[in-house]
């Protein structure tokens, strides 16, 4: 039986061609598939452990909500259709309502998910609410500083992670409901925040503006490598989003570049980038929430030609290598660095919905890459 | 048929006086279904909005909250008994507690609802929560400065919105219980935020203290429609809720004399208030929470004799128009304001349930002012 | 058959011994019975009130989190299930989530009761997320002021209520999980707070540092008695979890000896703790919450020999007939302050689950002193 079983096989493959050409595209078939298959692990781990324990945190949270949109990129390529049902099925439960505090971008980032459930289903009672909250936010002058005070993160993105929390959402609403005034508004308050916390000296953000005068023990600024990675990869999904002529087009790409190559430089030689950008003997391991998003950033200005493959290219193999290391024998994805808003050690044991986010973020675009 | 019909109503017209008493008795009639109709328009699209979508905001929400206090008003007028049932129903749902930022003026506007329920239907039940709540108030040496800053909104009454979000609440509680320390509660707290928010050159309130130095384009101090429309519609409901012999009740006829004649001297030519009261060209449009509140305040001065019919009649008559100009067809209010905190933009296309209960409360006072 | 039983009690009796022992472990047993019941009276009316309202706060809050405590401590004295079934079933309704606000130790305090339920139960699920949080506060560099301002409290413990919170929760996941880590963290920040907010003059807390310059009106400055209570109480149930051989322990026992000396000597004539320590005029009635505690505490000192019983027992005792005294015919608890943060009135019909919680540890440590 089985030498019957490798006849045929070889008759078929006979058959199918043996050219250069096809062997390649086998190659590169084998390797998305690889790619797939460590997302599927990845993802069902998370899924399982949603069925079991519950989500950890509530579901409308930042934390479960940049899960989501890595999720949503692994539904769109593979054949299990758990993932986005999984995303429906949480988005009814929430009854299609952000978070609590209605002007904290991490409350609303879940509308990322529920304006995706609607360019799929149509229904607009999915993002009747989330609307409604974009009209307030619209209507607001925004006109405070950033100064870090009073709650003002509750108001405006006055730290670097809300360029992950809130415009993504918000520039997708634009795209989805074809009203300009999302994407307007995505762009006026981006640069906001470019202005206060962005250092144009090391082409890296402040987490926010209690660190401005804040140092490491080496000397050296405190920037934060998932602070940064929230940046690069709001950027890249929010670029996504916007209309090719939009006029301010050219300036995402300009600071895009610029981080690109400052990150792509003080990559670690594990192959990740530490909690500390700048002095990343402060906590010596590497860390796969950061990690993550830079990986996805980088490929997908590879992938859509904004960086040189040559360049960038051995950047993110060997990152990607270091995400998949970082996968525990049952799927649970270690070394994300726990909730914080600074520097702070990760463990092969500590796991987190948004460092699973991440990773699927960058599988998504190495499933493209590997294609090419 | 038809004929029959006709001779049939003329013998009741004859039988039923054709005096000039009736025919006037007859007009009000008209006037004030007239008045009920549209109250009764506008609430049922909002009911059937909750139906479809359920609630925009947590059923405890201020923002709920608000517009409980002007259903319920409908409700005593209304045969329909959908109004006090959906607040019943919604009451039960939050089992009778405020929300969860215990001195948080906004979270606990809910309690009045609570109040006016347990006044219909007698059960301890519906109150005891609140009441504990109110204990608790009454027990904090309330002893902070009103400063904005330190989140001093979770304690005191800090922000002019406060004033409708508390002392209607808390006064009614009072009155409901026969316990008085909830009405000088009530009364010790009004005139702190009086003393550090009034600007007694102006007759206005401040939003809050982080207004004190900032300016209109104009020149001008920024004073914000919604938010005075708060105080003067508070003020309104908390002396409803005042035992006559109350020993400062004749100051708050003062102060409400004083709001009302400057309120009347700023009404606009399209028969609203804009959201920046003193540089109504910052947003010319008109806005109908501000002017809900304003009509409401000035009727409820007219109906009980504190303001003069002949110099306030035109001005509520004026802006009552406009806000019936606001109702789209299908009973949506337009021209709310969205959430926000300082003078910005309306839209015929923005609503919310806040200032749909702001144009419930100028109906009811409307309702018997045209029935006088 | 009266006549018989007592024969037969009598035949009983000189059967069972008769000799002054005997009759001594008759009072003992007889006194532990009468803690027992009247424990048991107070937690019953609270299990009442909740079966018929439902919980005053949300299941989650430190409210009903420091009440968990005590009625814990009954559970395993009592033969009545209800107490533990009701954690238990709490525990399930809120699927092992601590409060929204990750790091606020307010809202984690519930993470206690689902260890302690995780010791019974040994279900790793019960402890799940509860341990990933405290993971997160582990990987959190603690190195912010706790200056009261920019809600430091979400944050650090940086108010005295805090060491009541948080250091039981977090150590006794140490010991039940044998993981170091979170009795090390428990270490680090209790240290913290104290260099912060203890008065070394006066051997008490500071409620937090907004009270450092406030002063009484009779000069003296601003002592909290719940919140010196809270500081007490919490310092005892961490050393419970502590291990023997814990290197700073004896610290622990210095401080704790040092503010039981000073808490004794300012006990009032009417056996209770003013709200304000050190101007107990201002508020001249008793108090339960930090009566409950102080007596609680001392207790555990007296019984576990770190306090003279000759010169402690005294303090307890009158203590103790002074919160009996505060049980309404009900059962229900009065004189707790409200909720609050300074010293402010209570009331015979003030109550509220933190004091019975309060009471409830007292009994516990009043029934092993009783029974010795």
């Amino acid at each position: 039986m089985k030498v019957h079983k490798i006849i045929f096989l070889a008759i078929i493959l006979f058959f199918t061609g043996n050219s250069s050409v096809n062997a390649l595209n086998k190659v590169k078939n084998t390797k998305a598939k690889q790619v797939l298959t460590v997302m599927e692990k990845v993802a069902d781990w998370q899924l399982a452990s949603w069925k079991q324990n519950g989500t950890t945190w509530p579901k409308w949270d930042w934390t479960n909500a940049a899960g989501y949109i890595g999720l949503e990129k692994l539904g769109l390529i593979s054949k299990n259709p758990a993932y986005l049902e999984t995303l429906l099925q949480f988005s009814k439960d929430l009854d299609w309502n952000t978070g609590p505090n209605r002007f904290y971008a991490d409350d609303y980032t879940v509308g990322y998910t529920f304006t995706k459930m609607y360019q799929k289903h149509k229904d607009p009672k999915m993002i009747a609410k989330f609307r409604l909250l974009a009209d307030s936010i619209v209507a607001q002058p925004h006109t405070e500083s950033l100064e870090w005070k009073n709650d003002i993160n509750h108001r405006e993105w006055a730290w670097c992670d809300a360029l992950f929390m809130g415009p993504p959402a918000l520039s997708l609403l634009g795209k989805a409901t074809g009203e300009m005034k999302y994407m307007d508004i995505t762009d006026k308050l981006w640069w906001k925040t470019y202005d206060y916390l962005y250092d144009k000296e090391e082409y890296l953000y402040f987490r926010d503006g209690s660190n401005f005068t804040k140092s490491e023990k080496n000397g050296k600024k405190v920037f934060w490598s998932r602070g940064n990675g929230w940046v690069m990869a709001g950027l890249a999904l929010t670029i996504d989003n916007m209309p090719k002529n939009y006029p301010t087009r050219a300036k995402y790409f300009t600071l895009f570049k610029e981080m690109a190559a400052k990150i792509a430089s003080i990559q670690q030689p594990d192959g990740s980038w530490h909690t500390s950008l700048l002095n990343p003997a402060a906590f010596a391991v590497i860390e796969t929430s950061g990690t993550g998003f830079y990986t996805y950033a980088l490929l997908w200005g590879i992938n859509n030609g904004t960086l040189d493959k040559n360049t960038y290219g051995p950047v993110v193999e060997k990152s990607w290598a270091t995400l998949v290391s970082a996968i525990q024998p049952d799927g649970m994805l270690g070394y994300v660095q726990p909730i914080g808003w600074q520097p702070a050690p990760a463990t092969a044991k500590s796991t987190a919905i948004f460092g699973v986010g991440a990773f699927l973020l960058a599988g998504s675009e190495m499933h493209k890459y590997v294609s090419k």
